[in-house]
């Protein structure tokens, strides 16, 4: 098994677009085939020619690209029933892009023949067989993708493998078997692969969907069966639940199953391609995404963060760092003292384990998760905290009345403004500032009343705002949890804050993020 | 096959509420269990209660919601080394929540004993046989799970065994097989199991974690290869790459297997209890998510669409109202002429597809997604909508001025007050009231103000109010998207605003609450 070399073929740019909220412009497209050539990908499925004009200029702009791995694919349908091949003008505009290698989909499912085509079952095979033959007769890399294989296979298995035998006979060279529902189980799939096998000599491929959280699965059962070719996505991007997703299946063949696919320093790339993808589809990389998320390797359970400190094995199938990937050890209530003083130890804040201050800031960070509050993704918070407990931080300014109100509600144009008054330096200052919304007022005037004291605040703005209803049955005198994070010219920072009411939350949030930067200096 | 009873496991409120992220509330727990136990789940793991006294809590709390179908689980560990079981204080914790089914971890894995644990191989088998001879002999059913049995197998297979059989020995119900790191692939899976099987005669359970993308794979080989309790979570929540999603592993088994787990009607429920745990859990359901998620069965290449209207099963693995969901055409971007259709014939509206009416809807509600809209789950606002533009809606109050304002900020003690005048049958009113925030204030005013024209204002109260904030595809200025739910004595509704400012969103929300209640009579 050791020896069978394993071609990926990515699809991102084809079934990958087809995911609901992507869109991609022809400058995603190229920024994505560079990346992916870059990563060493061995196949890019450029687009449908003869189904989208966006997809043709892709062709003609990556010939330009240089790319120096990835062969692109053209992706096309058999010609149409009853024309012939050299009159089809989808096989014409699939031509016409120039591309060394072609895709061709056909019909294996009777069912599918006889309902969508509505054609014979002999017609089928003929457009089959003629599409690829026509494209090998002039001198095209033919992978021919059998649509919904396995289908086909549990409702008339000859005929299923009779329409791979015409692709075969056809020249094709490579079958790639197709589970386009997602509906398959991998002992399915293996089953079938026996039987094609025995039916065929081509070198066969494997193109799976993840309707049944299986993609992953039945692309390494196919490759352990045989399968040489690997189709699918960075990130699983696709319709409906997605296609089977490479920066999964590259780590379970190269790091589990001992299949050689890349080189490590290619494979410690994975984690920054999957952001990368995703970032360009304007999508969000889940955090729990394997291998490549930002939690694949987050401890959070007290238990696991006092074993992972002994041996990092025992809570780590690999080594983050294989793909590129992280290790990070989340603050929580379920997270005991260990967790704490890691986290503590990660933002440079030194105090012993067993000392009066640890237990003094477990204590204090229960009391407030209790409350509702969470620490994981607000450090900025947490450090003040710590530091607070610590005797380190020294307050910056004084409070003396705050107020927001909004007016003119429900006429689609309402005004909020704030006033805050408060001590700084020994001198006080009254402001009051319009904004957006209540917060963004609040924001406006609490800077405008610390300005003359600490002009450094100019330096920040505020980037990003969340709110959670923490007891959402409750209503709204549920408790809040607002999440604020700010930015300098240097880094950014998130801060928490939580109470019943939405406007002393932010507050609550906002006024840490500017002390944090006071104190940072 | 078809005849093995499986018995599902969900860990939703200990291991779920390990991923990042979340943050459970007693109350939370409760309601998720409560939901869980309609559901037919067959055990609940309630919690550590000899790690976290929120658990505590919950068991108590428990003990008198009633449950009808789930057996609560508390879950501990073995023994601690060279303490004598009934001296453990943790063991003691768990016998003192009083559940009948207790689950207690211990190690399979010889590293993990040597490097974590630091005692002899002995000492750990000894530590699996006492804590569940003790609690076996107190009647209490015993899920024995063997962590890390996987690498424990790789590693040393003959010990990964004896653990279990010392579990058996000790009168283990249930011994469930976990691959707590989520590295194990399939065919380990099996293997594994066969070797158990000869070893031990008691039931088998496993307990999978995603961290290979694997989760649900591994779960439903380990069911073929005969286990019987399938341990997971609704969604796969879970620390890292989440636990083993329940919600994908129950259909693939009844559906796909044959296994039947629950009746036909409960199977329908699947979808709208994805959503309610994942709603509780205040974690986005994902769109992609299989058989459950918003976009499980939503077709958007053309080729797909046009082949669907011809036979469904073209491009659908299975009917999607057989697990609760529905079909979704994304014919563009926005909602479809087809899926608001759909809509529109579940809410028993009634116009034709190519009206003029239906036009209008059309361009209405593409206008407002636009703006960051969404009403896939406001259902009251997309009826008042259509309602409005097919002429059937008659406002009941003209709005003169709204205002609400927020003192005190800053001291934990904010005062809202909000001002509402209006003028309904004729008659002018202005009230104040004062609120928890700023959006119970308006409510509590714009009740107060109507409710002398319409006394059935009394009847309705605000049941859940969520915040996001949306990048609305127009610009780049942040919106936010306010969803909020009423209730009267009969049911519930959701209506949804948007804006920049968040009392103006929230604004838009609570009056077409009130209008939808007024509407209805």
């Amino acid at each position: 098994m050791k020896k069978k070399k394993i071609l990926f073929y990515d699809t991102t740019l084809r079934d990958g677009s087809q995911m609901e909220g992507i869109s991609l412009s022809l400058r995603d497209k190229l920024m994505i085939a560079k990346r992916l050539d870059r990563f060493g990908m061995h196949y890019l499925e450029g687009g449908w020619p003869g189904s989208n004009p966006k997809d043709m200029e892709f062709f003609r702009a990556i010939k330009k690209a240089g790319l120096r791995h990835a062969r692109v694919a053209a992706f096309g349908s058999t010609r149409r029933p009853h024309v012939k091949v050299k009159d089809d003008p989808q096989l014409k505009a699939l031509l016409d892009v120039g591309t060394k290698t072609v895709t061709i989909f056909g019909k294996s499912w009777n069912m599918h023949v006889r309902d969508v085509f509505k054609v014979s079952l002999k017609e089928n095979l003929l457009m089959i067989y003629e599409t690829v033959a026509y494209l090998k007769d002039k001198k095209i890399e033919v992978i021919y993708d059998a649509e919904h294989f396995f289908d086909g296979f549990r409702a008339n298995p000859d005929y299923a493998i009779k329409s791979l035998q015409q692709a075969a006979k056809a020249g094709a060279d490579n079958l790639s078997l197709c589970d386009t529902n997602g509906g398959t189980l991998p002992h399915e799939i293996r089953r079938a692969i026996l039987r094609v096998k025995r039916a065929v000599k081509t070198p066969l491929g494997i193109h799976c969907h993840n309707d049944s959280e299986l993609a992953v699965a039945n692309s390494i059962q196919a490759v352990g069966e045989g399968c040489t070719l690997v189709q699918g996505t960075i990130n699983g991007f696709g319709e409906r639940c997605g296609n089977a997703n490479l920066v999964s299946i590259i780590p379970n063949l190269q790091l589990k199953m001992g299949i050689q696919c890349f080189s490590p320093s290619k494979m410690k790339e994975l984690t920054s391609l999957a952001n990368y993808v995703a970032g360009i589809c304007n999508m969000p990389l889940m955090n729990n995404q394997p291998f490549t998320g930002r939690s694949a390797f987050a401890h959070k359970g007290g238990v696991h963060i006092n074993a992972m400190t002994k041996n990092a094995r025992t809570y780590e199938h690999i080594e983050p760092k294989a793909v590129g990937n992280y290790r990070r050890f989340l603050v929580s209530e379920l997270g005991g003292k260990t967790n704490i003083m890691i986290k503590a130890r990660e933002l440079e804040l030194h105090f012993q384990k067993d000392s009066p201050e640890s237990k003094k800031i477990l204590t204090e960070i229960q009391r407030l998760e209790y409350e509702g509050y969470q620490f994981e993704a607000a450090e900025a918070s947490f450090e003040l905290l710590v530091q607070r407990l610590l005797g380190n931080v020294k307050p910056h300014f004084k409070l003396e009345s705050v107020s927001v109100r909004t007016e003119e509600i429900g006429d689609n144009n309402p005004r909020s403004v704030a006033d805050v008054k408060l001590t700084a330096k020994g001198e006080q200052h009254f402001e009051s500032a319009e904004g957006d919304g209540p917060v963004n007022a609040l924001d406006s005037a609490l800077r405008k009343a610390l300005r003359k004291a600490y002009p450094a605040i100019d330096e920040i703005h505020l980037t990003d705002y969340k709110v959670r209803v923490v007891n959402s049955e409750a209503g709204t005198a549920a408790k809040v949890r607002v999440f604020i994070e700010f930015q300098d010219k240097v880094k950014s920072w998130v801060t928490v804050g939580v109470h019943e009411n939405i406007i002393e939350a932010s507050w609550k949030a906002l006024v840490e993020a500017i002390e944090y930067k006071l104190h940072k200096g």
